[in-house]
C-alpha cells in the first residue's frame, strides 16, 4: 500500500489544554474550548493581538495574514451574530470559509456522527469553529479532530470567545481590568455568559456586583468557586444600592419563562430596565455591556450615550476572534 | 475612559438623498434606497461606471476594486436570483460577502429589532444590502446603519436596483432611451417593478403604452403623477394595436390569484403570453424585458429570438450591482 | 439595436460527450454528468491533475488557478458533504462561491424552470455544480447552459464526481488498479455509488465480488453489462469466503427500510458490519472504503486501522473535484 502523506498541518498540533508556554507561536494546533484554558498571561497574550487586528482593520481593512486558509463554521444551531463575526473574521484576515447552517437538512439529519462529521470537514478545512446544543460537544470534536477546533457555544456550557470579547471591551474601553467594580444585572442563573465572564475576572483584581431578582440568583457553587479565590462579591436585588460606584454594568436579559407566574414577572420586570434617567445615577466614566440580542432590556434612549457600548462590544468580538484564528493557525 | 476610536469610515458619510454633487466621488458613502434619489445626471453617471464592469468582467473576468471590503448580504425573504445577483458582483470585484439568509432562524425570531441587526452587521460589513417584506425598512436600516445601504426590495415598496438594471438593458441593447416606444404587458396594477421603470423613464422622452385586463391597470395616481412630468402615456387592453410601434416590450406575470373568477383569469391569459407568432408582428430591431422568474407568460419558443433580451437583462443586472457597490464604497 | 457583445467564454463551449481529444486543454468547456463519458485515457489524465492538485495542496495550502472564476454551487437538495467539497475545491484554487442551498425557498418555489433557473446562474456564474432529486436534471442542466455544468447527483442517476474519487482513492492508495480484486459489500441493489465504481472499473482489469443480503444483489442488467466488457464477477451472501483475497473492501450502508420484516434485517444486519474481529481475516495491504455517512456498517473501532480508507477518500474527493473544475475552466 501506498504510504499516505498527510497534508502539511495534520499530526502536528499538541493537546489544547491548557495554552501554557509562551515562546514561539504558543497557540499555535491548539483549541479554543473553555475559559479555564486561559490564564492571565494567555489574556493579555489574545488581547495583544486583538489589539493589533483592531489597529490594522482601522487602517487598512483587511488584509492576507490567513490568505489561502479555510474555516468550516459548523453551526447545528443558527446564531447569525455569532456565525457572522467568525466568517468576518476569517475574511478580514484573507481566508475563507465553508459556511455549514443546515445541519439539520443534512448528513447529520442521516445520523452521522459529530466524529465523523469533523473528520469529514477536516479533510476541506484548515480550522473548524463550531456551535452544538449539547455541553461537551466541542470537547469531542476537538478530541476526533486534527486541525484546531474554536468553541462557539456548546448548549447551557461555554462560549468562550463571548467571555474573551467581554473582557477585551472592558480592557479596551476603560483602559485595564484591575481595580474596576464590575455589576451583573438580570437573570444570574441561566447566564452563560455571565458565568463565564466572572471566571475571567477572577483572574483580575475586581469586586463583583449581582444585582438580580430572587430567583434568578449567580449559582452558589459558582459564588463559591469565586470566593476561594479570593474575588469580593455582593448579591443586591436592585441597582440602585451600587450604580454610583459601578464601572462596567453588564446587563442580560430576564425571559418571562423564566418566571412561575407572569405576576411576578411584571413585578421585578421593570426593576432591571436601564433608561435614560437610570444612567443619570452612573459614573461618567463607565460602560453598559449586553452581549445581544436585546429585548427592551436596555432603552433604545439610551444607545447615544457613550457609555452605551453594547454595539462596540460587537466589534470587539471581531478583532478578538481574529486573534483567535490567527493564533490557531500559527500565523499571530 | 479610553477614547473610542471608530473604524476608519464610521462618521464619514453624507444624507443619502439625493446624490447631487457630481465632483469627486459623489456616491460614497451613500445609500441606494428609492430610484426617486436618481437625477438624469445620476443615472448616466451610474450606467457609465456599469458599461466599464461589463468590459472589464468580458475581458478579465474579475478584479480587485474591493478586495478587502465585505459585504453582507441581509435577505428576510428568500430571493436566489437578486441575492446572487449582489454576490456574484461583489466577488467579480474582489470582495467578501456575509451571507444572511436564515434570518428566521435568527436573533430575529428572538424578536431582535431591525435597528439592532443593523448595528451588529455594521461592525463586521463595509456595506449592507438589505431584502425584507416592509415597506420603508430599507429606509429605517439606512437610518441607522453607519454604512451604505442598499435597498434589494422592500416589500411592495421599492426595488431600485431592479428598475436601474430594467433602465441599463434598454440603453445598452437599444443604444439609448431618448425616442423609443415603451409597452409594458400584464399585471400594472400589482407590478413593484413596473412602477419604479415608469418612474424613471419619466426622467427621459418615451411614449409609455399600458397593456393590461381592466382590472390590473397601472395606478391612476401614478399615471397622473407621469403625465405631471408630460409623459406620453395610453392604455390598452390588447397588445396587437401597439405591438408594431413598440420599441421594448416588458411582460410581467399575469398571477391567477389577482382574479375573482378562475373563468375570467382563463378568459384574459391567452391574450397576455407571447410566443414566436406574437414576435412576427414584432419590428425587427426591438427588445422583449421581463424581470423573471417567468411562469408561462412568454413561450420558451421565444428564447431563441434574438429580440428576446430577458436573459441577457440578467447579466446586465450583475454589472449595474457592481457598479453600485463600488460607488458606495467610493471606488468608482 | 447595439449588437449584444458576449462574455468572453460563451459560446466556445464544445459538447460535453465525450472528452476525447487530448491536445491542448482538452477539457476545457466540457460538462461532466456521466462516469460513460470518460475513457481510459481520460481517467489517467484526471488522476494526474487530482494528483498535482495533492501535492499542491500539501505543499501550500491554496493557490489563484482560478482566481476570478465563480462557482455556482446548486443544491436542490441538502448534501453537507458533497456542497462542502466542491466549496472547498473552489476556495483552495482562489476560486469565488455562490452557494444556493435554499432552492426550496426560491424562484424555484414560484414554479421558475430549470432552464430559466440555468440561464440565470450562468449570468452571475463561470461554472454550475448541481444536485438535483430528478434522474436527467443535470443533462438537461447542461443542455440549456453556456457554461460548464457538473452533475453532483440527479437522485437515483448518477454521482459521477463520487465513482472518480472513489477509483482515484484506490490509484492513490494501492498504486495501481489493475490486478487487484475489489469486494463490494451491503446493499448493492440500490447504492449508486457501487453502480457507478464498478462500470468506472470495468475500464481496468479487475475482478469483482459482489456480497450483499439476496434481496439486494448487484442488478442483474449491470452484471450482464459489465459481464459482456469482460469483467471478472462473482456474488456471495456472506463476506467470508472473499475476504483474504480482498484488495479493496467497498462497504455500503444496509437500510432497515428495505426489508420486508424487522426480523429479517436484523438476520442479516450483523453479517456486514465491519469490526476490528473482522479485520483479522483480512490481507495487511488492502483498503477498506464507504461513501459516508455510516451508520454503524463500520465499526468505530476500525477508524486507527491503518487499513481504514474512508476519511482519506473525502480528502481525495477535494483533489479529484479541484481537478475537473480546474480542467472544465480550461486551467489545468
Amino acid at each position: 500500500m501506498a504510504t499516505f502523506v498527510p497534508p502539511n498541518e495534520r499530526n502536528a498540533r499538541s493537546p489544547h489544554l491548557p495554552f501554557g508556554d509562551h515562546r514561539g507561536a504558543p497557540f499555535y494546533g491548539k483549541d479554543v474550548i473553555s475559559v479555564s484554558q486561559f490564564s492571565r498571561t494567555d489574556l493579555e497574550y489574545i488581547f495583544g493581538v486583538a489589539k493589533e487586528m483592531r489597529a490594522m482593520v482601522e487602517r487598512v481593512g483587511t488584509f492576507d495574514l490567513l490568505k489561502g486558509k479555510i474555516l468550516a463554521n459548523l453551526f447545528y444551531e443558527p446564531s447569525t451574530r455569532t456565525s457572522s463575526s467568525f466568517l468576518a473574521a476569517m475574511e478580514r484576515l484573507g481566508g475563507s470559509v465553508i459556511p455549514i447552517n443546515e445541519v439539520r437538512y443534512s448528513s447529520v439529519a442521516k445520523g452521522e456522527s459529530l466524529p465523523d462529521t469533523i473528520r469529514t470537514l477536516e479533510c476541506y478545512a484548515d480550522v473548524i469553529v463550531i456551535r452544538h446544543p449539547e455541553v461537551g460537544s466541542a470537547e469531542v470534536a476537538a478530541k476526533y479532530s486534527k486541525k484546531p477546533v474554536i468553541n462557539a457555544g456548546d448548549g447551557i456550557g461555554e462560549h468562550p470567545t463571548q467571555a474573551l470579547l467581554d473582557l477585551f471591551t472592558i480592557k479596551e474601553e476603560l483602559g485595564q481590568v484591575d481595580g474596576l467594580t464590575v455589576t451583573m444585572l438580570g437573570d444570574l442563573k441561566n447566564g452563560r455568559t455571565v458565568h463565564s465572564l466572572s471566571r475571567l475576572l477572577s483572574t483580575f483584581v475586581v469586586r463583583l456586583n449581582y444585582v438580580s431578582p430572587e430567583i434568578l440568583r449567580m449559582p452558589p457553587e459558582l459564588v463559591e468557586e469565586l470566593k476561594v479565590k479570593g474575588v469580593s462579591q455582593k448579591e443586591f436585588d436592585a441597582l440602585e444600592p451600587v450604580l454610583a460606584e459601578t464601572d462596567v454594568l453588564y446587563v442580560t436579559r430576564v425571559q418571562k419563562e423564566r418566571f412561575e407566574s407572569q405576576d411576578l414577572y411584571e413585578k421585578v420586570k421593570g426593576a432591571f430596565v436601564i433608561t435614560p434617567e437610570t444612567m443619570e445615577q452612573a459614573k461618567e466614566k463607565m460602560i453598559i455591556m449586553h452581549p445581544l440580542p436585546r429585548v427592551g432590556e436596555i432603552s433604545m434612549e439610551v444607545d447615544d450615550d457613550p457609555r452605551a457600548a453594547y454595539f462596540r462590544q460587537m466589534e470587539y468580538g471581531l478583532y478578538v476572534r481574529m486573534a483567535l484564528l490567527a493564533m490557531v493557525l500559527g500565523k499571530a
